[in-house]
């Protein structure tokens, strides 16, 4: 079973709507990182329970996304906003005095900041 | 009953976890301003039947929020994006061929951007 990145991330949106036990076991196993194991220790339950205690949550997880998208709006916004940053690196990296190139990029970062507020 | 610009902006995030009934009446009312009698007209259901329905829908949004806490988590970037489209309007009206001043604004505006990047 994988630990991955996607999971830690619907976790953070839609975690609070996972059962309290799936909640405990989940944040133990994605973000403490501890094993299988040593998780089913702690709660004194089987591996496979924590297994199947793991996979009915990360299928919640998956299932909210598929329905909400909420995960991939606020990507969509940050990609934007990566692109803005880059946008400002160049603005600064514009010979002092040179006002005319500034403009230009200004404008873009300006769309692109209206085009997430206005989503 | 109120029709508030909250429900709205809720049924947005979280319309897809509502019943489909209560998606189709909640729609209707919110977002194409039928009346109570004229959904009631629609499905064949009594005034009282809709308004227990956009009340039951109501009530699921209000606590998806309260547990997700996402529309207020975009809403923060949304005023903090608004912040940074403020300090792009101070640049435009800077006069040309003063680049200290927009050096400054340039800057809030970088922050603010990774701020919401890496929240």
């Amino acid at each position: 079973m994988e630990k991955n990145v996607e999971v830690c991330l619907l976790l953070d949106f839609y975690g609070q709507l996972l059962t309290k036990r799936q909640q405990e076991v989940v944040e133990l196993y994605f973000n403490n990182d501890l094993s299988l194991a040593e998780i089913a220790d702690e709660f004194g339950i089987t591996r496979q329970g924590v297994h199947d205690n793991i996979k009915r949550a990360e299928k919640t997880l998956y299932d909210l996304e598929n329905r909400l998208g909420i995960l991939e709006r606020f990507r969509k916004h940050k990609r934007r906003l990566n692109e803005a940053l880059i946008h400002i690196k160049n603005i600064e990296e514009i010979k002092n005095g040179s006002c005319e190139e500034t403009v230009g990029e200004i404008k873009i970062i300006k769309e692109i900041l209206k085009s997430i507020v206005d989503d």
